[in-house]
């Protein structure tokens, strides 16, 4: 009876310390849980344990509360597979899960919570890139006819209201048609995304394009899912902003447009109330002149807004704050 | 101006109906869920709203619970796509990943809680066939030399002690080196798997070899999430049976043997107390005669165990119960 006699011995072969292993579980139906969290007591990360553990339980709390059925769970299965083959080096399925379900906006929101005072941040989302050009306070982010004129300016403060010069502001948005330059399949260099700094006073100033909303990639199994769920597949349009000073925390935030249909069912809930703005339609071609627009003749949008930033003590001490809360 | 004058234009040109999108929303990082929830307030589908809304809930309870940190959640992010990479016809990894976090089982026990008096359920695993033979009661499932002789016998009953004549009992197991037959690259034919039918008395009888304690696949992300969390990947021996019954709900069950080290920590928490039997070590060569075994020698390891049935009323009964539990 080789087999029933030595396993305790064939476990010691494969390296298993049979005396570290739980012991005297009540094994019931009731109980699986606790047993689960029991079988990662021996993990030596601290960290790891504690999040094995909350997922654990709000896992199971989740299958109990809605009584899963085998084929409800099944479903998920297949989903999460169909998911995991969508992902490709371009692709990333599973972050649009998260976004799509508010994980991501949260998960930013818990990393990035700043003081009461401070400029709200939102997600960075897929488009940034590197190569954007320095541009002069004053100059375009975009070249003419990539939609409606936007002039954008205002000043980058500290939360006592200090001006913050030398400010590094990354911009970027997508073209009138509702497309990053990096979503065309020609790509003849960077467009619609600009790199300025403040001045000595805090201030910018910077001509644009008014972006537009735009569907995230909805062929694939969370496009379905949304739609499953009754909700539609867009973003309100944003202009993207990030800037970075030296003493401060980096804000990557977006400003939103008044009036936008879907500001209340931003499909990454990237939206939050402080970072609406109104645009003002200018029509007065002497102002259009002086702001540097090509045609004066056209309107534009002109958008007034301070961009407040908190040093690493101050947004250090509002996380803690946060977490507290839980 | 188009582009903001004629958004809402446009979202109709999209098939989106303004009027039934979620209004003043208060969109800060504190409202985040309540707002999630309200997007999907129009899902025509009230079993997958109430399954979003529960599970929405819980993972961003588990985001605040743990502050997850945005490089964590990136690995959890690349953790989730290399499982999905790893899955393939062959291979369920995903499967693998519920397994090992109880899920499997907790939706089996919610799904398949019989009343008390009945035998309780565990995980079917991916190793049963549809072409086991049929074997005649006192017959072996198992060809000569695939492992320890074994002889297993009991009675199928309903919960009143009254006996279930001609239940279906399918019984599959690994061999002594711990493979079940279809993970032999050559697979002549069904072994260590059969179908039997209970007696006029409810009675049945097999031979049958020692299942042996095995690996689960551990060369995947699954495999090093175990590794990582300080677990070891095997699963105690165990004996499957399923059995079928006109009038009663079908128990997928197992046997697990007392002794076996991995008892209280099988990788895939498929063990109940109820379900451990101790063999007995027969090496009464008469017996092991009478029994059937070829080499009477040999000693064999005996297991008596009965089989408790419930009807779909009582086990509808008990899973309610437990519903109520939650």
């Amino acid at each position: 009876m080789d087999s029933i006699v030595n396993a305790a011995e064939k476990a010691k072969e494969h390296g298993i310390d049979i005396s570290k292993l739980p012991k005297n579980l009540n094994m019931t139906h009731d109980t699986i849980t606790q047993n689960v969290k029991a079988m990662n007591a021996n993990c030596k990360d601290e960290r790891m344990k504690i999040i094995f553990d909350s997922l654990i339980g709000h896992l199971h709390d989740f299958v109990r509360e809605t009584s899963l059925t085998t084929e409800e769970w099944m479903t998920a299965i297949n989903f999460l597979t169909e998911t995991g083959h969508k992902c490709t080096d371009l692709r990333q399925e599973f972050i649009l899960l998260s976004d799509v379900l508010g994980v991501s906006i949260l998960v930013d929101s818990v990393n990035n919570t700043k003081p009461p005072q401070a400029t709200e941040g939102t997600v960075l989302g897929p488009f940034f890139t590197e190569d954007a050009h320095d541009v002069e306070n004053g100059d375009s982010i975009a070249s003419e006819g990539k939609g409606d004129y936007m002039y954008v300016e205002g000043r980058v403060l500290d939360v006592q209201g200090n001006p913050v010069p030398d400010a590094v502001i990354d911009t970027w948005e997508t073209d009138g048609h509702g497309l990053y330059d990096t979503q065309y399949d020609k790509r003849d260099g960077p467009d619609c995304r600009g790199r300025l700094r403040s001045a000595d006073d805090g201030s910018f100033a910077f001509r644009a394009v008014v972006p537009v909303s735009y569907p995230i990639p909805s062929d694939g199994p969370v496009g379905r899912m949304v739609s499953a769920l009754g909700r539609h597949v867009f973003r309100p349009a944003h202009l993207h902003i990030q800037i970075t000073a030296p003493g401060f925390e980096t804000v990557t935030t977006s400003l939103f447009f008044e009036g936008d249909p879907y500001l209340t069912s931003d499909v990454v809930f990237g939206v939050k109330s402080s970072l609406i703005v109104k645009p003002e339609i200018i029509e007065d071609p002497t102002l259009s002149k002086s702001r540097g627009f090509k045609d004066a003749n056209k309107p534009h949008a002109y958008v007034k807004r301070d961009f407040v930033l908190s040093t690493p003590d101050e947004a250090s001490r509002a996380r803690e704050l946060l977490a507290r809360k839980k």
